[in-house]
């Protein structure tokens, strides 16, 4: 971290400032130029305040040079973390996908489409049961019942399921659930975060509808500070300008957070997008920008899906799609 | 709504979507051309869902017309709608200033900053007890204790008190607080804006950190959907590449939501700029935009704010400033 | 400018780097801490290639903490600087509003528009004869014949006039133009700014479509750069994600550049919104903001307009708002 | 395209509307609704100029629906556009790797670069000779001595050259040059593109800085409106708020142009994400996508690049990487 302090400062003031940074365990070295005088912390800085310093009189501006998470840095825990639930491990080479509906609809079409992603290869079954939707009148998901219904797809399959949370008081509901999702409106819902970061089970977590690579390591942060370390990370798109596509998918975020962090990072390429023709190529550029994983949407008649039909695959075309992953991911494996 | 459909689609399945629209108490007009056939919804259109539209086999795409919003849409509500709080109006021409600090640090300082502010004009008081921080290691507010503080100030100086809820469980300590604050991070926390519309007191509800004009709308309706129909709206900045100011401003969004809702609109130029200079250029440009009121913050020693520190004026340049405000006001009052 | 160096480089390699800067005229101070080597910079690095820093072996990263620019600075040039031509002023104090229709149509259009614009106070006449449009159907404007124009309607009413160029090829036929406009798809011409920078006359340089203040500050580099120290900066709506307006109008850039500049500053309401009902709201935004003129579309038959047509207000308005504005601009100008 | 008329428009005005659009050889349908009376244009709309409607008194809103560009359109041209220079085919199935440094910096460089990437399969030599830098300070290219190096080159190794023009004017001095760029600054230099459509040699189009897929498509057409119908497409990475990555690669594009456009569209991971370690997973990613060729920049020494070090990669991660795109290009091809 670099403090860039203001001109003429009084010698005293800064003395202060190097002895306060000091008891809070971060050395600094003092460079006094003609046109700036500028204080390097190069200790632990993660804990630091940076907006506490940007408000003292004597500051001009403050800017960081290492990150401010810590739990989920590489370079405090070089190796990968491998989440393993039920036998199938995610991160450190291991690649799975997670496949389902958007929406759990009735038990007939949640076990239909169970089987048909399981035969396929898809180690998880998605389904919403509590729907985030930008419009009250939109269908709101199942609720409770939907997560019964995952539940019954999971007797019947096998399989172990991922579903989205929007509320903590609605914890208690997800005992079943494998991996608790939490969606993009929400990645910045601290209260939220902090109840999950008391649990012990895996949090797959998407990145915010605008957010920076940087939020979504700090949402994990809080997750982790709480104690749970099991945090999968999903690029699912950001907002930009762009109108063809739902969101900008940004395959860059998965080498860039494979860099900065040693969580597993994989890709949602049916909402990034929000059509499902574009879910085959994208599944394959993730897969080859080397995510550990991928989340689709599969729905057994997605012209009759009760939301985001138009970004759902047929279980044919995800079989077809799931053998063009894996070659994909071979040659990417081959050549780490 | 207009549906644009596939090329040659079977009259028989078009047939049958005009009757199901028909059902839902949506008429339509079909129009057959050489390259495209159109199908034009011209009721009420808000309840229809346009992912199932977009969803079915026949259709290309859909493009709404009318606005998805319709309890805050000015449409169906002409008059501006005004909330009152003890007296004070907000709306329909009625300007107010809320005023504080960005967190509640101390007794002494938030009742110190509360005569200031009361002394300079301000109607309603801030103050953030739940403070919702991007780092799991910054200052997290006084939380509880913090309402408290805010209620010895009300209690002291007869200020109507506004905070930010982070949690539908935090409900019953919001009593005794005003006006609750929805904040960016939570516009779309479909689940807390449901419980407010549960209540009878007025929201102030601010755009997503990259929210669109028309999702803050929709937000708005969630809440008045459920029957409190006392949302105030607030821009306080967008998200963009720009990187001088912490966000980008959006005063357009004033007149833009004044057209499209009854609603009051006010500005937060503090937390929009994050740079306390830009405070009083920001604060009188939007009173001539249109605004129905300020939110600013002012700490009696920003150099020592627990949080924000950068952005908040003194309660000297408040006083100043709150005079330019109510001379740009009249100005522009007297040309509505 | 910081330059973090990567750990456990060479003594030799980082003592040649201080070498090298020293013969550049750069001071520097090194800072060796446990996690991090860092290199404050402490002079005029202006002139200091950030990309070829970057490049070298043993640096991390690089931070500017000054600015890039220097003519443009106004570090270096406190005073603002006042453009005048023909007897009226801009910056400093001084305040201009340039009106006209976005495209010169006919003779009796562009005297009408300047007749009734001059009498209502506007002080430069604009009007578009080189047009730059998206699609390559779409009227391109007069081109000379509408420079011809422009000329007349200056011969008649007296008023200094205000076009763009769009290629430096036709520089020949701006001789009697008073200002020269650049547009903000040729903010980042560098070709066509260096050929500006060798003329002496003012530039009025619009901020690029998705342009960053700073590049806009480099582009007025370029200019000054050659010799010509007379611009005029235009904020004129950024691209961000929201649709309801055709551009964001950042209003913060106002302030911000007076800070950062000398250079004046003025702001068109009429291409940022591209809505006529949002030219008066933001004209008085943009004026309590501190701007130093406005650019208003004004057209005598806006539904006949060849372009912009939506975006143009009627001389009748203009007279009306251009009373608000002064209005305005005297509350501003007496608490400066 | 869809006109929305005004409530209670005069009959007579609409009758003249629809009798003017049917003189521009377009057919309208009209929907007179309760809340909207819609006007469905369903012929050949591109050369409809859709400010000029939305300037009509008894104009709401204009929706299009069809694309705005023609030569361009996959509608009305569905086979694949294949560009050849020198025996090497683009598009239609045809991928090829286009390779060199950032900028021509010598004769030895150059030379040494293109054989090395000729010897790793690159099919053409790229190499800037005139350089957009935002600083006027910055190194600008070579410019004339420049072209001439990558002419020795080609003589040398026999590769055709791409490299970048900044000015129509420059044209004379790009006659040995086989593919003309157009950078991303100027990709709406509408007067460049005009000269561009007048010549006839291939124009690789960059996306703008924050260009949308239309815009894109829209400058091609005004190269092919001219004439030249050898247009290849190269996504670059587009403006966003996340600041880790130079700009943010958007590969979904890729898929998108294939869908609306005929012509080839290729990938340069290099600008887009500006950090070498990036190159290697977004050359995969994009040909995984299905890109028709890829854009990257090698040189010989990464480390002392005068510009754009930091993203270059040396000749022997090329020769590695190369392979790699091979075999994900294969097995991309056997699953169309």
């Amino acid at each position: 971290m670099i403090v860039v302090l203001k001109n003429n400062v009084d010698k005293k003031q800064v003395d202060s400032l190097i002895g306060w940074l000091k008891e809070e365990g971060v050395d600094t070295h003092l460079s006094i130029g003609k046109y700036q005088t500028i204080l390097g912390l190069v200790g632990d800085t993660s804990n630091v305040d940076e907006d506490l310093l940007n408000g003292l009189d004597i500051v001009e501006s403050v800017k960081r040079i290492s990150e401010p998470f810590k739990n989920a840095n590489r370079k405090f825990h070089p190796d990968d973390t491998v989440i393993e639930v039920a036998g199938r491990k995610i991160g450190g080479g291991n690649f799975q996908i997670i496949a389902g509906p958007c929406s759990v609809e009735s038990e007939e079409q949640i076990i239909e489409v169970a089987k048909a992603v399981k035969a396929s290869g898809a180690g998880f079954l998605r389904g919403g049961a509590f729907k985030p939707r930008t419009s009250p009148y939109a269908f709101q998901g199942l609720g409770i019942d939907g997560l019964k219904l995952l539940e019954e797809a999971k007797k019947e399959t096998g399989m172990p399921i991922v579903t989205e949370i929007m509320d903590a008081a609605h914890l208690p509901y997800f005992e079943n659930v494998d991996i608790i999702q939490v969606g993009a409106r929400n990645t910045q819902n601290f209260e939220l975060l902090k109840e999950l970061g008391k649990i012990r089970k895996p949090i797959l977590l998407k990145r915010g509808i605008a957010g920076t690579i940087q939020e979504l390591l700090m949402s994990a942060e809080y997750i982790m500070a709480g104690g749970n370390e099991q945090v999968i990370l999903c690029e699912r798109g950001i907002r930009t300008y762009e109108t063809y596509t739902r969101n900008t998918l940004d395959l860059s975020a998965v080498p860039v957070i494979k860099e900065l962090s040693h969580l597993p990072v994989i890709v949602d390429p049916s909402h990034a997008t929000g059509i499902a023709k574009m879910v085959r190529p994208m599944s394959l550029a993730a897969t080859a920008a080397g995510a550990d994983g991928l989340m689709i949407e599969v729905h057994n008649n997605p012209q009759k899906a009760l939301c985001d039909g138009p970004q759902s695959i047929t279980p044919a075309a995800f079989d077809e799609l799931s053998k063009e992953i894996r070659t994909i991911h071979k040659v990417i494996s081959n050549n780490p």
